[in-house]
C-alpha cells in the first residue's frame, strides 16, 4: 500500500504530559482511506489532524454503520516502541466490519496504516509509568442518501491520543452495579461487534448506575437477565474458590484482545482459567459461601480493573475487602509488563514499530 | 424561539419532479440548533444547507448517541401544506432521547422549527399524486472526546428532501423474509426508539433476504425468535379471519405513527383491530387453515405496504393471490387521503403550514 504523507506545518504544542486524562488530547497526523463501491479502498493518506466535513444526510448520522478500534502504543525504557497484538484488534475489526456490512480491509494494509501514523507522530508518545498512545481506527459510512442500506462509500479513520495511567494513584477497586432492567446487547445482535450501537444502548445503564453511587454496570444477558455478559466497556473474570471464569464468547459480548490475552496468561501461569456461562445467581452464591475471591475487568484502557463491590438486587457482595487480589494483581502486572517491556515476551505478542 | 435565517443567495435548480426516488435530493436550506451543557438548546437557526464540520473524534462517529425522525409536508390540490401529525413525531423524539440520553426539545420549539424550514422550502414541495417533501430532523453528538459517556454537546439538525411516489405503478405487494438469525433489537434495548444502533444492527438481515430475492426482512423477537415485531423499517399488520392484529408495543418495536393512525382509523370503520403479541407459528396457521386474508407493513415512507409473500424458514405463505386486500386498500385510501386533505380529516392530525 502507498501512502501519501502531507506533514503539518504547524505542529501543536506538547500536553502536559501528567494530565493527559483519556481521549481528549490527539495528535499532530491522522490516517485517512476511502472506500468507493467499484473503486475499493483507495487514497490511502497521512494528513495533519483536521475535521471532517460531511453532508447532513450522511448515513453514519441516520443509521450507525460505524465501527472503531482501541489499541495503544507504549515506550519502553530502552526506546523502543511496541504494539500490542495489533493483529488481534485488526481481525476484530474485520468481524465487526462483516455484521455491519462495512467492507473489509486488508489486514497488512490496516497494520501499515497503524504503523505508519504512530511512527510519524512517535513524539506524542508518553513515557512515564502507565502512559501510553491511545489509537483509534474508525470507520463511517458518508453517503449523504436516507435510504436503510449498507453505503457505498466510507471514510478509514486512525486518529491517536496520548493517554495517562488509567490508575495514577494505584489500582482502585471499583463499585459495579449489576443491571437488571436495561440490556445492551443480545445474542443474533451486534454486541460482539465493536460498533457505536451497543454504547449508545449502555449509555443510560451508566447514567442510572452513576447515580446510584456506581462507576459502571454489570451487563446481564438480554434474554434471560440471568447470565453475566460484560462490565462497562470491559470484559470480566471472577475468581471462584480459585478458579478463574469468564464469560463464554456467545455472540453478545465484545471479544476482548486484553481477555484473551488475559486467559491464556493465567492458563501459562499455571492458573485454571475456563470460558463459560456464569449466572449471576452463581456469584452470588460463591460470595454468600466466601468463595468468591476476586473479580475484575480486562480492557485496553485499564488492562485490569479490580471490582470491590457488586450490587445486584440490592445483594451487595464486597470482595476480597476492596483489595486488589493476588490473582489481579499478578495479571496486571504481568500483561503492563510485557505491553511495557519490561517482562519478556514469550508470546509473540508485542510488535514494534521501527 | 427565536430562529435566525440566512437565507441562501444561490438557489439550486429544482430537480425533476418526476424522478425524486427517496432521500437523494436536499432542499436549499436546513434547520440547526446546538445544546451545550450549561446553556442548553440555542441558537436556532435556518442556513443555506451545508455540510457539517466535526471532529474525527466526535462521538457521533464512535458511538452512536444520534436519534432522527421522519415525517412529510404535503401539497393539497387547494394550495395547502399539511403535515401529519408532528406532534406525534415530537413526542417520539424526546422519547428516544431519554433512551440515549440526549437532552429534551420544548416540543413547541421542534414544531416552530420544522414549519419554519419547511415554510422557507416550500416550493420544494412536489405537487403531483403521492409526492411529498420528507422532513428529517436528527440530533447528534458532537464532543470530541473519545470516553463512553453521554456528550455535553448536540447539534439539532432538520433536512428536508422532495421524494417520489413510494409506488409509482400502483400498490405492488412485496416479498418478506422472516429472520429467525440475526436480531434487530430486545426487550430493555433500543428498539423502541428512533436510533442509528437499530438499523445499523438490522443491514446484515436486509443484505441477506436481498440476496435470496425478498425485499424486506421480518424480524422476529430477540428472546425467543417466536413473536413478531415489525417489518423491514415497518410495522407490521395482519388479517386473520377478519380481525386486524399487530405487535403489541413492549419495548423492541418502534411505535410508528402510520401504525398509531392505521389502529384508529381502522377501529372507527368499525373494524376489529388489535395490538398483541403474535407468533409466526399463529400467522403460518392461520395460512394453512385459509384464514390469513392480508399482511401489509406501515410507515411514513410507503403508508400502508401490502406483503405477497412470507418465507419462514422455507415454508411459503401466498397471500390474497399477490394482490392488495380489501382492508390495506381502504387503509390506504383513507390515510393518503388524509394526508393530501382529499379526505376530511376528523381526526385533527393534520396540522396547516401557514
Amino acid at each position: 500500500m502507498e501512502i501519501t504523507v502531507t506533514k503539518t506545518t504547524a505542529p501543536k504544542a506538547k500536553p502536559d504530559f501528567n494530565n493527559l486524562g483519556f481521549g481528549r488530547i490527539f495528535t499532530d497526523h491522522m490516517f485517512l482511506m476511502n472506500y468507493d463501491e467499484g473503486q475499493g479502498w483507495h487514497d490511502a493518506r497521512i494528513e495533519p489532524f483536521h475535521d471532517l466535513t460531511l453532508s447532513p444526510a450522511a448515513m453514519v448520522f441516520h443509521y450507525a454503520q460505524e465501527m472503531f478500534e482501541g489499541l495503544k502504543a507504549y515506550y519502553t525504557k530502552d526506546g523502543r516502541i511496541l504494539l500490542f497484538r495489533p493483529d488481534k484488534n485488526i481481525e476484530r475489526m474485520n468481524n465487526t466490519n462483516i455484521r455491519l456490512c462495512i467492507p473489509q480491509i486488508d489486514p497488512a494494509d490496516a497494520l501499515e496504516a497503524i504503523k505508519a501514523v504512530v511512527k510519524i507522530d512517535k513524539d506524542w508518545i508518553p513515557k512515564d509509568e502507565g502512559t501510553s498512545l491511545y489509537i483509534r481506527p474508525s470507520i463511517i459510512s458518508t453517503d449523504a442518501h436516507l435510504g436503510v442500506k449498507p453505503a457505498k462509500h466510507y471514510l478509514f479513520c486512525i486518529i491517536l491520543s496520548p493517554v495517562g495511567a488509567y490508575y495514577p494513584e494505584g489500582l482502585n477497586p471499583v463499585k459495579i452495579f449489576v443491571e437488571d432492567q436495561y440490556v445492551r446487547a443480545v445474542k443474533g445482535g451486534i454486541g460482539f461487534a465493536k460498533t457505536g450501537g451497543n454504547y449508545a444502548a449502555s449509555l443510560i445503564g451508566q447514567q442510572k448506575a452513576a447515580e446510584l453511587g456506581y462507576a459502571q454496570v454489570l451487563w446481564l444477558d438480554g434474554i434471560e437477565h440471568k447470565y453475566i455478559d460484560e462490565v462497562g466497556a470491559m470484559n470480566v473474570f471472577f475468581v471462584i474458590d480459585g478458579e478463574v471464569l469468564t464469560p463464554a464468547l456467545e455472540g453478545n459480548i465484545l471479544p476482548g484482545v486484553t481477555r484473551n490475552s488475559s486467559l491464556a496468561l493465567l492458563r501459562s501461569l499455571g492458573y485454571k482459567a475456563n470460558e463459560r456461562r456464569i449466572s449471576i445467581e452463581e456469584v452470588f452464591n460463591a460470595y454468600k459461601n466466601g468463595k468468591l475471591d476476586e473479580a475484575f475487568g480486562t480492557g485496553t484502557a485499564a488492562v485490569v480493573s479490580p471490582i470491590g463491590e457488586l450490587n445486584w438486587e440490592g445483594n451487595k457482595m464486597f470482595i476480597n475487602n476492596g483489595e486488589i487480589g493476588p490473582i489481579s494483581q499478578k495479571l496486571y502486572d504481568t500483561l503492563t509488563g510485557i505491553q511495557w517491556g519490561r517482562i519478556k515476551d514469550d508470546f509473540g505478542w508485542t510488535v514494534e514499530v521501527k
